[in-house]
């Protein structure tokens, strides 16, 4: 590994390069966050704050604390939606182009009443509390039938590209499902055409035996960072049990996938100093929930690195960090 | 538009969402770039200056300025490489996965000997003679029958990911070529397998026909700002001819390259106040090179704005800005 090395993410079809000249041990990415230089929202004007509430502000869904005495989480649109539901998604022709109206829906998921608290602060139970909020928008919004594809997903801090310090997800339905999926999608196909397995599970059950990118794991969800890691410290979630949608998580699953969410966004908090990061859970699009082949995961991507020219024009990532490095850092 | 559109990019096949409740105006987007703030190296440590060079250090390539008294550019290996081309690409099994060692070529084009000067502020003749020295590596690295692909691509600025102020652009040659060029390539070619012709001259033809988003243009190449842009006021640079491959640029197109870019530069210099940007030019990949399908170009993408974790798990863009609105306000 001296003079480096170059890995294939097996899922994605994605290359990663790994460059030991430029090597820094994963503490060296150690950094405050940026979130609270971020706009400087006191508590009085964060509109996420339940004192500061609207009351001709359409709330989508508020789950109650345990003492039923105020909301735990509360579900909103996005003041600033990329996407709107007023209209059909109709493809039309633009000379040789073609375009459709931005239909969809853009909602954000305020995780808690309290304004300095973020993921890696909360309890496990308030924790639960925000991945059964995302289930219960997931399912609502798949009833749109226009939808293809409901992303969830979570800027963490200004270069995460975060504009609110107020502990929040969002979550993007679109009517359309990019290349980018369908790619991950025919790999993943070929993969069980060849094997009649699913990919995803014979990277669990490999990683699992392995333990070397492990970090953590419970009796329902593992967290590793994936031998092909695009950035430092990236660390993917994932079900045992082989479910390709986010939508049939049980209730048992909700518990340990909070727990081992918690345990990894600590990691993060507490051996990096509160990084930036995004997340997102991949899913299954619509008409895929079904298929042998597919295997939802949370990807975590700590924004240590920034992505530049060779990036944009390549696709491949150049990672200065090593997973098995990064693994055992996070996991002792 | 007033509900936001979503474009497909139909060259690559990428969907872009325009959001205009979260739109800008461009001149919005104005900031200065902070090179300047960037490791503060004094002329006098900068491994770049001419009067600090290291007479060990091996020199690639020179050009000389027109009065023969000085090198105009200078070639040499990245200091900290991302590949090295010690050992063969050859693939390996590791477990159910596949690596390879980190074969391939990391150069650095000093673009002047000049340490205050940026691309937007040279001369077109200096411009001319970076793109000459683009020209000479690209083809003495394709002489290395390992390389798949050579990435000539320039980081502007510390949000583009430039860690030196010096005014230089990098070469990447890569053993692989990654799934993401592929996809591009499989786009054109089904284009062309129904209409007989080059995506890429088809949008160029309409381009300059709708005029639109046309910034400039001179006899040899147009500069436009695409109609699925993915970032605010991002620029591709095209040449009017069919051509493939970079490596087959002649010299009367090396000038109107060089004009071109010099132009297109200066007006992000001027109207955004000197923003962070990476360009990149994308050329076929080997055994590409004489494809009718493929069509080489220079992509400008501006560090406006920060992608987050719906970019991320989507491979969707969300653009606050308009194409037509962006290019109007580069041309004017």
């Amino acid at each position: 590994m001296e003079n480096g090395q170059i890995r294939l993410n097996k899922a994605t079809g994605e290359w990663v390069i790994y460059a030991p000249s430029r090597r820094k041990r994963p503490q060296d990415f150690q950094q405050a966050s940026q979130e609270y230089s971020l706009t400087d929202r006191s508590q009085e004007n964060c509109p996420f704050c339940p004192s500061n509430h609207q009351e001709t502000e359409t709330i989508l869904l508020e789950i109650q604390n345990d003492q039923q005495t105020s909301w735990q989480t509360r579900v909103v649109q996005n003041k600033f939606p990329a996407l709107n539901f007023y209209e059909n998604p109709r493809r039309n022709r633009e000379g040789i182009y073609m375009t459709m109206p931005g239909y969809g829906h853009h909602e954000v998921v305020i995780e808690t009443p309290e304004h300095q608290q973020t993921l890696a602060t909360l309890s496990i139970p308030e924790i639960e509390v925000i991945i059964e909020t995302y289930h219960q928008r997931y399912l609502k919004l798949m009833e749109d039938k226009e939808i293809m594809m409901v992303i969830i997903f979570r800027n963490h801090g200004k270069a995460a590209g975060a504009s609110l310090r107020h502990p929040h997800s969002q979550i993007i339905a679109t009517s359309i499902v990019p290349s980018h999926r369908r790619i991950q999608e025919a790999e993943a196909q070929r993969y069980f055409d060849h094997w009649a397995r699913c990919v995803y599970c014979d990277i669990l059950e490999f990683e699992i035996k392995e333990k070397k990118r492990v970090i953590v794991e419970n009796n329902l969800f593992v967290a590793f960072v994936p031998f092909a890691a695009e950035f430092p410290c990236e660390i993917w979630i994932m079900p045992k049990n082989h479910q390709a949608d986010f939508g049939s998580i049980t209730t048992e699953e909700k518990t340990a996938f909070a727990t081992i969410l918690k345990d990894s966004l600590s990691r993060l908090y507490h051996k990096l100093n509160n990084p930036d990061y995004n997340y997102v859970i991949n899913t299954a699009a619509r008409y895929k929930a079904e298929e042998p082949q597919l295997h939802w995961y949370c990807q975590i991507r700590p924004r240590l690195t920034t992505p530049a020219g060779f990036e944009l024009g390549s696709g491949i990532s150049i990672n200065p960090s090593i997973p098995e490095v990064d693994a055992a850092f996070l996991r002792e």
